[in-house]
């Protein structure tokens, strides 16, 4: 019997201490890589983090897989056991550029089922925590179950460039749920951008690709809170290669797929 | 001859008091009503607050004059003189949906030049504050100057409705400079995305229709630091009229105006 409230204490020291090691880094000269293009920006301490977690993992549970962004876990075709999935630093271009508006995002699933989900906001020391039929906390405070809301009512973060000619969505598809939502926001971390669906601070989040460990964490934290997370096609997502993400309050998220993004018929 | 060490004394004063109000105010309920529209939404706090910043002015330079985004000012057809011009919360919207990433946001304006500028994060008790010729601060640090940089370097804060077509300018002005830029962001406050620029947290901001009291104070914040602050056809803001808004790092700036605007010339 796998004891989950341990793996959950770990987790949170973990990040923890990961986040101590970032707010020091800030005083360091950030040594910036350029990865396969301009906007993948890489830092050392991306790396340093992510290898810093996996440590910690093999140590205490050598048994457990791990995905990480930075590529130094494991290479896996399915999600069989435990898996760990880890991006160290989500919005690397906030960091390099901002020194905040990023997060640590950190998700355990089991079998393909999300148990545990963190994501720290480092520079604010918010940590967004969930276990699985547990409820959901922003530090020791637990947040709302997310009410039902319409487009009209509704604040979506989505990126410009998907209202734009590009080649993933049919752009005429994203402008009129642009056109009528209240309002849309951008902030560059899909980890805080889920976060701030879990909190009810957005009422919407879409993406047209990310990859498993940016939406791990997020989607335990939101489905605990009774918010939707699909991908655009209303399909459950798929955490073994990168997918496109509509994660949304309950109502909102069923009206965007049927009457904007016509439940995926593209 | 103005005593104008003892108007910023007294802004910043006041500016922390109201965050006092406006922190206590969460635990109340906000009574929203809906403005013209329904992205503008007002609540009673923003009114309270700006009447709490008109009767502090009117007690100690009554001869002074103000303009507040709640109307609760005068009306005025010139900038002769002295010009408090208030926004008591900029980004209303954000302010009743997330309880954060809105400011309170002051400039002192003599003669239509700017003086002072105040922009106060009051959640994460950041004030951002400069007195001509004084160098521009957040909390007691000074900020750097601000580089040159370019459009492929740059973070762009705008709104995506302006790469949608819109009422405000030919979209396909904004598309190739969204495109060509590292990546875009959306606060929804203009005062904190003004903010933004001043930390070089992003590298532009571009709006279609401000009021003077949303960038009253982060011109004065911007311009201590070598930034560019104009409207999108190039020409000094107007602080008596809504206007558009491009602000910059130098040489971006230019670059954008004279590359993508083509010099305001639609």
């Amino acid at each position: 019997m796998m004891n989950w409230d341990q793996i959950y204490a770990h987790a949170k020291e973990w990040v923890n201490e990961a986040g101590v090691k970032i707010r020091l880094s800030f005083n360091e000269t950030l040594n910036i890589e350029t990865k396969t293009n301009a906007n993948d920006l890489v830092t050392n301490i991306d790396k340093e983090i992510e290898q810093f977690f996996i440590s910690k993992i093999r140590e205490v549970y050598s048994d457990h897989k791990i995905m990480g962004e930075e590529g130094f876990g494991d290479s896996l075709d399915n999600l069989e056991g435990i898996v760990w999935m880890i991006d160290p630093i989500d919005g690397t271009m906030n960091f390099v550029h901002q020194q905040r508006n990023f997060a640590i995002s950190l998700g355990v699933y089991e079998n393909g089922v999300g148990k545990i989900g963190l994501i720290y906001d480092v520079v604010h020391d918010e940590l967004y925590h969930a276990k699985r039929g547990n409820g959901a906390y922003l530090n020791e405070k637990p947040l709302d179950v997310l009410k039902e809301t319409t487009v009209k009512e509704s604040i979506i973060a989505l990126n410009a460039t998907w209202v734009m000619e590009n080649h993933r969505i049919d752009h005429n598809l994203m402008i009129p749920l642009v056109k009528a939502a209240r309002g849309t926001r951008s902030y560059g971390s899909a980890a805080l951008e889920m976060v701030f669906v879990a909190t009810g601070r957005v009422d919407a989040y879409i993406s047209m690709r990310l990859s498993p460990w940016d939406i791990a964490a997020g989607a335990v934290i939101i489905e605990e809170l009774g918010g939707i997370v699909t991908n655009l096609w209303g399909d459950k997502l798929n955490f073994l290669s990168q997918d496109s993400l509509l994660t949304a309050k309950p109502g909102l998220h069923q009206s965007i797929l049927k009457d904007y993004l016509k439940e995926g018929k593209w």
